[in-house]
């Protein structure tokens, strides 16, 4: 086990990364960098939300279809929509980072670079992890800390019969993105007629203003919330099991991106495979009362945010269907995502 | 990326090592598994400690070496040390685990046990985590949570000139017990003989109660705290750096445990290697006032812990030196550990 260690540069590196993130928190930061843990001082009365996901290269990206900026933007996004799904104010996040001898200085640079440019976006600061030596392939596991109103939990076990079912974006781009970048140069696609997939890939911007806003309107009605990581049937599904509901999603009210449609066509594939199972949009899907809908509704529309109404809430034993034509069948638990959540 | 997923009975695995798990935080406990995110209340007026450490199979650790209760206790005992640290009371954590194919279920089960065991001691709650698959090695993941008293952080940045050195255990204990586990068969060693080593490097105890105590009879003191995870002397040199004074260890007075004595002379090496430069021992090393340091001494072995006075802080630039017969020789930042933690 001797001599496996990061060559004494990782250091410096360290220091240059630490030096590139900036500190929007110092009032509430104790101790971050240099020693064995960090303290923090939490917001009076609020809950402590804390995440934590690991992203392996091979299984949850390669650098054949993202960047290291973008992987490092991906990994911190990953984490900021569980916050976000928790209708949490992100607060801090650390980062554990098993590095692969095939790994340049500069590539894990623009890893924390990615990282560091959505952190500013949504003033979390870093506080401290680890980097440790990995033989075959990097590994970045992010923690993510962050705040809530213990009034106002979002919990996916909170459908409640007659309640709207929604989502805050559009779905199926990121697996629609990845089917783009691994069919690569043969199908002769213009990757820039098809950007929104390709950024929903690479990009993903979690939904914490929206979280947010639902948490602050929600107040003391039943909300439940998921974000769509796993892909909307698996995510609708858990919020079906834990509330013990059944979930309708109507096919027709579904948002249906331009672009996604357009190259489902290309490809001669259906796009609802995408929008119903493919994982990774990090939008949000939720239940709510019709007037606290509205009024998100209305409140959404103000900020040009998206919600989308996209069925309701029925009594039953915990399953999902989808209404097609006043038909329904029942939407299986499935999606082709890779990510493994406890509790899912 | 598709198709890597574990199998469903992931969900079982999980389902039974939660069920294993003792609940001791059900009062602070908001939301623990099956959502998005844990949350949890913090303790009023508490700073909120957190750290994560990743050991990487092959790197950090064996099964040649440790069983996979071993492997399970151990990780979550780094983690615990650096609450320790701080002077920290532990209160959570999180585990993300990313799971090569050669690993069995039942392999799993024992590394939860042996987590789960030494969680239940020092009332630690699993709050969380995530399981993903590996195509290579095991790694696992912890982020800890703990509380600490803001007004008495016992930061590495500390020492005072006048100071005392201290350690709260004997050294190189790890060290030595990996080095047998190592021989095997060809040395011909009964470890029946050299328990005490291979617990150190197997089921090492982080020291929390010591911790806490120094943290408690401190109060508005300075004192200078890290745990020996890199060994000694690259411990005491971050000690010396982040404080900007030099720290004179006194050879004679260092604590030698018995049996490493003897397996250091059948070995035929230098125990002070081991003592010096073996990490993974987790036991703490400061710096204190002398009045400070005859109360702590008093109240350890009141509650029958070890704590050894090992040098003094002088007036320096941030050095470390071994005295041995009234000769000072620099002692560099080195050691043979693996864990690379930020900051160091």
């Amino acid at each position: 086990m001797t001599g496996h260690n990061r060559p004494n540069d990782e250091f410096k590196l360290i220091r240059q990364v630490t030096a590139m993130m900036k500190r929007t928190r110092s009032d509430q930061t104790l101790v971050s960098f240099g020693d064995d843990a960090a303290v923090y001082r939490p917001s009076k009365e609020q809950g402590q939300v804390v995440t934590v996901d690991t992203l392996v290269e091979g299984i949850h990206f390669t650098r054949r279809t993202m960047s290291p900026f973008q992987i490092g933007h991906k990994a911190l996004a990953a984490n900021l929509s569980d916050i976000a799904a928790m209708g949490g104010v992100p607060t801090y996040f650390l980062i554990s980072l098993a590095v692969s001898p095939d790994w340049t200085e500069q590539e894990l640079k623009e890893i924390y670079a990615g990282m560091s440019r959505l952190a500013e976006r949504y003033h979390v600061d870093l506080l401290g992890g680890d980097t440790v030596f990995s033989p075959h392939q990097l590994m970045i596991s992010i923690t993510a800390l962050g705040e809530v109103n213990e009034a106002t939990l979002l919990l996916r076990s909170q459908a409640k019969v007659g309640h709207k079912v929604f989502v805050t974006g559009a779905l199926g781009l990121a697996a629609a993105g990845l089917d783009i970048l691994l069919q690569g140069s043969p199908l002769d696609v213009d990757q820039s007629l098809f950007f929104p997939l390709l950024k929903a890939h690479q990009e993903p911007e979690p939904h914490v203003q929206q979280g947010q806003i639902i948490a602050r309107l929600a107040q003391n009605e039943a909300v439940a919330l998921n974000d769509v990581s796993d892909g909307l049937a698996s995510e609708a599904n858990e919020i079906a099991q834990a509330s013990g509901t059944d979930l309708v999603l109507e096919k027709e009210k579904l948002p249906v991106q331009e672009e996604l449609l357009r190259y489902a066509r290309k490809r001669g594939k259906d796009p609802y495979e995408w929008i119903l199972k493919g994982g990774e949009d990090f939008v949000l899907v939720g239940t709510a009362g019709p007037d606290l809908f509205a009024v998100l509704s209305k409140t959404f529309s103000h900020h040009g945010l998206s919600l989308y109404d996209i069925g309701r809430v029925e009594p039953g034993e915990g399953r999902v269907w989808l209404e097609d034509n006043g038909k329904k069948v029942r939407l299986e638990p499935v999606g082709y995502n890779h990510f493994q959540k406890w509790g899912h």
